[in-house]
């Protein structure tokens, strides 16, 4: 048995999100369909983010553990090969028995596109959200800084909602211009609520401060949820398991 | 009678090329029925450059008489609404009576896109050529510098051919990187060949030199034609019609 650690990107466009479900085209189908072309004996995948319908990834993780078929050093190619164009395999790490691709991870990594110009963008018409009116890249930023530090978001989630601690610890979080008419906000916390890089984006371009609302306030104080296919997933971190510290889970 | 100059952009991968033709999307087909559900009365378009099948454009240009319908300041707005996603225009100016968008056309612009990461990408599958193999963006920049000047190019365009002359003024040419993992070569000519641009793609690609290539060699000694889905027509350049200097056609 060999545990893989698998890195990900998808074009959420053609995706009912993440999480296999019957009927619909999902990522995690057509993962497992491909790593059950390639191996007899698989594990359930294991997932480091769980990505809604549309949105997209340049980096998510995945564990699974696996029995016979290519070694881990050629299971990228291989997998790309069986797999559609709009999933692709970045790189396969064989990782020790213990590893949990959602456990295990200590941070995680966002970001959301804006196609800023007067006109639509036919490239970035399901990459970006388009937001024709000025915006100032300066005074986002000014505002997003609010969000370094632990606090209470639940202003920031359905109010419906799984989770039961809110509070989640922003490592960092930015606004820069990523090319010509593109601006994108990036964002790296320990871990994030269901639809909360969304709405902090929704809520920034509407225009309103964020700080009164990082203290707990209730969903209807923030602003609009932005539409998915703006939101990357774009890379999950992990301690270094070089060392011999003990790893513990939550 | 109003004549409008359009400047377009569109994706290629769901287009039969520009020209209209029956049973087949195409973008003319497109953008002739938007036309003709704002303006009741219109002539043919002219298009500067009639692009392949799954070719792009961001600056493709096309002349058009209009009568009644929105005014040239919002025309650009309006057809954006009865396009489909996949062609915007980008901006609607109007033009004398003699502007012709093909024959008073000086120069055109395109741009070739490589992707040359080792693992292909699902967001570049359709809009740049996937090259896993190691490029010299140095070798390469050296090699398109004998392309500067006028040439006969006829080993760059199917023996086969409706073109009359060979020979093409080429302005500018450079490979530069365009982003993390992406290198793009971009070209500036009078005009150009039939595939021509894919074709000195193919060529420097596959590691050959052009100088020997530009002297009217026949197409078997240049190499592969670059498939479509990288091709950009970028731009294309027009005397400034400020001035009172006559203008002639060819």
């Amino acid at each position: 048995m060999l545990r893989l650690k698998l890195a990900i990107e998808y074009d959420g466009t053609g995706f009912r999100g993440w999480a296999r479900q019957p009927g619909a085209r999902t990522v995690e189908g057509e993962l497992r369909r491909a790593v059950g072309e390639l191996y007899g004996t698989f594990s359930e995948l294991v997932v480091a983010g769980r990505t809604d319908t549309g949105v997209h990834a340049l980096g998510n993780v995945v564990s699974v553990d696996v029995l016979g078929g290519p070694p881990a050093a050629r299971a990228a190619e291989a997998l790309n090969t069986v797999l559609p164009d709009d999933v692709a395999v970045r790189t396969v790490e064989e990782v020790p028995d213990g590893f949990h691709a959602r456990f295990d991870a200590v941070s995680r990594s966002y970001r959301f596109r804006v196609w800023g110009r007067r006109e639509r963008s036919v490239f970035e018409a399901r990459r970006s959200l388009w937001w024709p009116r000025a915006l100032d890249p300066v005074e986002l930023n000014e505002n997003a800084q609010s969000l370094i530090g632990a606090h209470d978001f639940r202003a920031f989630t359905p109010t419906e909602t799984e989770h039961r601690t809110f509070v989640r610890t922003v490592e960092s979080a930015q606004w820069a211009e990523l090319g010509e008419n593109v601006l994108a906000f990036e964002i790296t916390a320990d871990a994030f609520l269901r639809h909360m890089v969304r709405t902090l984006v929704g809520t920034m371009l509407g225009g309103r401060e964020l700080a009164p609302l990082l203290a707990g306030r209730p969903r209807s104080e923030a602003g609009a949820t932005a539409p998915p296919h703006g939101l990357y997933l774009l890379a999950v971190s992990y301690p270094d398991v070089s060392g011999d510290s003990p790893r513990t889970r939550p």
